[in-house]
């Protein structure tokens, strides 16, 4: 267990662009919040609790088997460049990234599972899978919430369940979500009555990372609300269900497009190609915004030469933190505006304009 | 003497992109406005008293040595799309391609020397330079004048001089002009202060395609207003020392857009480059701005592999009769923004973005 950096050449799980409908799920989440017995909540822990806590939790999370060869990480091992960085992929939340308090977080290997110790609840079990997995996610995490089990008693009370810090998360404690790329609901307009019918269904909708984040690019975050009535396996149903859907209303609106309006839609797919590979400056949103085109352009086979791994990868690496790694300095905002065009004319440069 | 299409592969005088300064002033243009006396003027003239007319005019334009081998056309030969295209072609002016009465039009091989007759005036002479050139441009309309004058009576008045149906064209009948290329000063914001300027001076400013037309693209056509109780040399010193000191402006500008905002200039330029090797459907307004920045980019240096004269050619070329007379056919406004993005990017797919 070192520093970050071998992190910054491996392929994030939630970007791997494999599994069933990989085209239009980026990724499934996981998310199991818990806390141990005979501690305050995190926000009410003095100095000394946190770092008895820390202890307790680290050596359990070591002996569970995903963590094998995984990173352990205090508050005092990570820069604030380290925490945004965690932060881009995926593997701490804004909350846990911005702690001014004692914080660690134990990742696996290959970024699939992490910890969050000392987040709103003492534990955040998170597990992501490539495409739409919900189902193998949940595999995954239940298996480690019991191996942590073992060796760490839970708040648990017999009829409300798992107890958390906040109570929309009391019961099961568990959040499952899926990012979902739905150019063609946005383009086609019918993206807002998608968004409100999720509203009666009791659904979140958030951008790319997460509560408090907009969604951009057409990236769409959709999360169950409930967790306290419901066991898991309804909440995995129900949200499996709704997602479904929502693929399939994408499908139909991709086929709209390419077939009313074709011309157009490529217009704007190798417009968006073209900026990327000329621009000097480009700001993190205006990329977004293009790859998310060029990302539509690969699935429906309008451009040619770009495999969808890829341009998840680039989704990544021109994210600010990310550049600053690579490019093993503090950069300011225009300075990062100019290494991230350099990066994505570097990386595009076999992608032609046909 | 036969239809317009030795034309249409043949560069145009005015996008030739050779002269004096030509990285700044495109064409330096002459016209004379002149009638034959013993008629009314044009818009007074029965069907008759037109033919009568058109007959002298075309057969003294005709002994001229610079329309050997020249082109003769007359309203009836002319379809819409023709005219359009003389017009694109600056060889005819809006009013003259709009025209419901009798015409016609003389053209050189070269395209350098033009005259229309029953515009406004019986005649209008008009001869086009590459780069800035109004001496060579007076030269060549001058000798023209008088060879036309050998075989045709001048309306003309000892006080006045030569009469016109418009009295702002009274007296010299002369009206020179240059068209410019002046991205910096507008990048810079200095061209209302130029414009302010030229108002005092008594210099009109106008769009690419001369009078009623708004300048796009940054190019601007400086003429001289007055053409009574001023002689020719007086009117040409006046322009010419005007366009000389506008020529010292624009390459102030693009030395301090080059040293003090060099980045984002850059960035204008690679991307105007990219949309231009990108779009699928391109107006002419926006092909004409994009052109502009990536002309300003072969001037800098910061493209490289692109001459000023294909670009220009480009200018042309993208133009709507131009276009269709390319395609062999009528198209409409969307099929003409398909064929002009198609044509941009074949005509660019050897300029590399860098």
């Amino acid at each position: 267990m070192s520093d970050l950096d071998p992190l910054l050449h491996s392929r994030c799980e939630w970007l791997r662009g494999e599994g069933e409908a990989s085209d239009i799920v980026m990724s499934s989440r996981m998310r199991l919040a818990r806390n141990i017995a005979g501690f305050l909540f995190t926000h009410h822990l003095a100095k000394d609790e946190s770092e008895e806590l820390i202890d307790l939790a680290e050596s359990a999370v070591k002996k569970a088997a995903l963590f094998k060869e995984g990173f352990f990480f205090e508050q005092k091992d990570l820069s604030s460049l380290d925490k945004q960085f965690l932060l881009e992929r995926h593997l701490i939340s804004h909350e846990h990234a911005s702690a001014k308090q004692d914080m660690a977080v134990c990742l696996s290997r290959d970024e699939v599972a992490s910890v969050m110790i000392l987040e709103e609840d003492h534990l955040r079990i998170q597990v992501l899978q490539s495409g739409f997995n919900l189902r193998g996610a949940w595999e995954l995490i239940d298996r480690l919430d019991s191996e942590l089990a073992g060796h760490m008693a839970y708040a648990y009370h017999p009829t409300l369940g798992f107890l958390t810090a906040c109570p929309t998360n009391v019961g099961t404690g568990l959040r499952a979500s899926c990012m979902l790329h739905l150019p063609a609901l946005v383009m086609t307009k019918q993206i807002n009555k998608v968004l409100q019918a999720l509203q009666k269904l009791n659904l979140a909708a958030r951008g790319m990372y997460g509560e408090g984040t907009q969604p951009s690019g057409n990236f769409f975050q959709f999360s169950n609300q409930m967790t306290l009535g419901v066991n898991e396996a309804e909440i995995i149903e129900s949200l499996e269900r709704v997602i479904r859907q929502i693929i399939q209303n994408e499908k139909e609106a991709r086929e709209i497009l390419q077939t009313k309006k074709k011309d157009k839609l490529e217009d704007q797919i190798w417009r968006a190609l073209g900026a990327l590979k000329a621009a000097r400056f480009i700001s993190s949103r205006e990329t977004t915004t293009h790859l998310s085109l060029v990302r539509l352009g690969v699935d429906l086979g309008v451009i040619q030469g770009l495999s969808a791994a890829k341009l998840n990868e680039l989704f990544i690496m021109i994210q600010p933190s990310h550049l600053q790694k690579c490019s093993n300095r503090a950069l300011s905002s225009t300075d990062r505006d100019y290494e991230r065009a350099a990066f994505l004319r570097r990386e595009l440069k076999s992608v032609e304009l046909l």
